[in-house]
């Protein structure tokens, strides 16, 4: 089994930091393949960013989906999340969407650690929007950037340990997702400290997309995730405009 | 005052329309000018062309906004709506956003008709999106294409009237509103055919846009629609760079 | 364009702030005419004082609404709404509604500051009644009297200015609306001392009545908006009873 | 046990239905008094007679209840409920309140029969604002006039048989509410036809009043219901504003 | 009236703190019958606990529910409530919905009072399943077991006090629910210490259970709540497998 | 890897088909283990029977989760799922748990078809208590048994087609979900006939148990999921009372 992670952002070193997290997850046989955006933000840190962000998914989805047998979006705001369902053959897996939905069979509320307070609102709408707000207990946010988890490793480690207790203790948080590419494989070296489990996205969004692999649902022929197919688009990468123009 | 009405479609036919539609509801003194997207989708009728939008809104604000006292998205998924609210320092209006909430002063509760079935669950999405889920009455939506407003109005014209009964006779609407850019204009002709107001959601964009530019609410310093400012990103065109590199 | 701001307390000093700040918003052309109760609460502070203000609000719109484009509840608790909606055939706008609705397109959440904490309770369910619950951030309650705002305004300004950067740096708003009559035109005076906009309601219902004037959305022949007409009521004032007589 | 029953309408007629119905429910030692308003609408049928009647439902409060143990409000859109409660000392249930509350015990989800189809929004605001709308079936309304209630019969037991039979056998109501002070004591009749419990509001008001009378759960000294007290209100008759002016 | 309480846990103290709670409620006439489950948890104190208590609930109601005329369950998780519905001919009411349900009648939101932080989602979860949760104020967890309410009444009643204040003062309840079985008849004793009514779930359960009994309403014959009758369960008592087997 | 499917009904038939469709879902190196409940419902058809059920997941989960990776609630009422939870240290996974969450990933509202109208309500509650009522398309329930799956498959089979499109094309269902045990395969053989994803629950179950037991999750400390351990639990089997003595 062959899985593609898809980073948007044009930031190398967080690509490195989700295959590592990701093979730690994956099962013996599964191949990982890491891209990162060559175009759009350098790290997604407000919501202009993401939304550009949004042809970055799609040009890397088109360059190398083709021979992957599913997806795992490895941006923490699941950007392009349905479009890409709707233009591939193959499941797509958010990492936010998968930390969220493993996290519902182990807790009845989540709490989220994401980076930036400026981001807490975009967070609490992804779970909306997933129908999933009441299974979240609480998001917090850091004072810190996601290149910090690089360049200050232990501040960072400190800091979600603290908002990790805080979900725990005032908020009643049963699970904590670490919501944030960055984040990536950190899950692992906190849990010791934590007394709930804590919720790698990367991690999460790779056993739930070997799943679907596996499972081989067959994709919609109606409906809001179905091919429209046969579609022009203009001023894009061949490959793009290709995808768009495949008809299912 | 001027406002800036922002198709990111590349279809010209369908800023015409919204034009017109402006023009009918704008103030006297309200001078309007409309721009076209020049790449992405000819016509928005999916997720994946709603996504690649999203470069194609920022790219036109970042060309056209600058002069303009408020910015109204005449795209009727309001793409890319509180990005474009984060970069700029105008007031920015969405014609969906627009009809839902002029439409909670006359109705309480709001139909909704739109073009294509798959495209149904998308507006579903923004009125929960905008916490307006209990205003909605129902979405209908017309097995017909945008393009059909143009070529075969008589047709649309009757099925667009067809739907509104039946959201008002069945659904209990109090409103309803043409979502659908190509629509712009439809609302004033079909009015006297329907028992309840028909919100046309460029129109209502309109008014509230000059409402807020207006009202000259300041831009907030905090919080997840404040600008980030000073942002990097690769790969687009200098306006947009400059954009997302400006400082508050 | 003539506006009537409709206060159905009986104190002037309220009619009188209500109306400083309409005229501070109001377009250049725009005729503003604010009457006060003559019967009924001297404040509305509690649920009884607001049901009895019910009978004063359909007074005041039987003697005054007729020759005017749109009607402002300059109430704050909205009261009588979507009966005068019902009775009258101009747009009518409450001024807390306005606040919302205006606040929904600059801001995710919405904090509501207002008078006594026994009223909270009751913004909460107007919020909720409009379907906005989701975009309310929080609600603060101020401990002084609307009273209080014209005879110890410092000690006033004070409470208003730490409840709104509670509501801002705990609650995550990034809007905050001033709910209160007496705090009309307070806003703007305290504006530059807060990152987020201060919603003032009557500027707010001002700006939204003069956009709903010039739509000139008709208003709905069937459902719980339309009019009733033709109905008997007794007891109560010759011009009332001749509003309700009336029919479309 | 001395229950007040107070139907703010003026017709003498639905006061005399309500009466019935009261004392099919009531206890053998429970002494009832029904009273009708003198000014007002003639019967409830709009948001605007609705808003008029809070009035009439003040004043008969201030005029009967003092020397009664609780007090329902005859009046099925349970006009100035949480006033009464903050103004009174004795417990007051309101008939619409009741019928949903004893639904809940025998139903999962409560059909809800009343007249008029301009009227149903206004029991979906009165069940959403009792935090009930998940308990809410659906609101079957009738093409008929609580009038004729009384003046065609048989016309109007066949409507709420068919309403009722379509709430449970496409609808799942699993009780039905017969919402409408002009309805009360036909639920006994109707209910050897329908597979559900059918819920009369007066009933079910009486019941919940008896229980609350008995229970003598203590009046609020703080929050929303609590009496304010020692208040000024203008212009209304002496008992009501001595009501109003009372310190608890 | 003969009132059946049922306590499916073994422990007699508990039932017979109820008994008291119960006594002090009941109207004259009311006789009360209280029995102790023989098998299962001592005291529920976890969700297995309480899974396994609904057998013991089933059981102690095919062996004593014959002769009565409404049943209250006397276990603050309402264990089997909707089963017992459906089993039983007579009104059943559980003790944390009767003490919700009265609660909506004297306050906007109602704050619970618990044993155990592990127990707090699962009283969240039961007013959530009872469509009550905007009801809902706060949940507070005392850190005591129900065990300690008998060997150290007065530390309990300290933390019963506290967790009351702040629910009042800072989350807003009007009015507190003492959940807990074994907190049955501290309501009485402590009231004069809190400014907002305290709701003993037994007392209001009898209180709910003598209302329906006396409304007589007939039992659903469709639905998921009307009787299957003539089902066959394998290994049970004969009391409890007769019971499944009677014919409606 | 080991799976324990665990069937509380005492119908071996079911247990069956589960194991035919666990196998065709499952890894090629996990084991799968099936087992029927010894006591309790032949086949749960109603809330009375899937109370008791509790007891006989619980007995099964004594008996037989010791020595496997994770447990798969086979029973598509998921009864006892977070009591399970609470005594395992494996993940244990609920089948219309599993299959809704799976079609959270590939739809954005999924139906769901089950036997017996009555049970829709209780399937209802299911997807409310997960928090995923907003992804719940609708619930068509089919006019037959589970035993008519075995003895009449035709019939069943042509039911479940016809509710599956009916789904589809009136209930905007983008993927659905057969929800019933006894099911279990029947998805496989019915895909070609449905234009969207027919979801198996076992099948979901399988994956995710797979999925997690491949996590390893930790088991949290603290909170509604941890273990209690050291509970005292009477007249059950020494396998279920060992469970319950066990500290963690």
């Amino acid at each position: 089994m062959k899985l593609l992670l898809l980073n948007p952002n044009t930031t190398q070193a967080v690509t490195d930091a989700v295959l590592v997290a990701a093979r730690a997850a994956a099962r013996p046989g599964t191949e990982l393949k890491a891209v990162t955006g060559r175009f759009g933000p350098v790290v997604i840190g407000s919501r202009a960013e993401n939304a550009l962000a949004h042809h970055s998914v799609l040009q890397l989805a088109a360059e190398h989906a083709h021979d992957c047998d599913a997806v795992v979006l490895a941006v923490s705001l699941d950007t392009g999340l349905w479009a890409c369902r709707e233009l591939l053959k193959v499941p797509v897996i958010g990492m936010t969407e998968a930390g969220l939905l493993a996290g519902c069979s182990v807790a009845t509320r989540i709490g989220l650690i994401t980076y930036g307070r400026r981001m807490g609102p975009l967070y609490r709408e992804i779970a909306e929007g997933y129908g999933l707000a009441s299974r979240l207990a609480c998001i917090a946010t850091l004072d810190v950037t996601p290149q910090q988890t690089f360049s200050e490793p232990q501040a960072v480690r400190d800091a979600v340990l603290t908002a990790a207790r805080q979900l725990v203790q005032h908020d009643g948080a049963e699970a904590v997702l670490l919501a944030g590419a960055a984040m990536a494989a950190m899950a692992a070296d906190l849990q010791p400290e934590i007394d709930v489990p804590l919720l790698d996205g990367v991690a999460c969004a790779v056993a739930l997309a070997e799943a679907h692999a596996n499972l081989k649902l067959p994709k919609a022929r109606t409906g809001s995730v179905s091919s429209t197919g046969g579609r022009e688009v203009r001023g894009v990468s061949p490959e793009l405009a290709n995808l768009f123009a495949q008809r299912p």
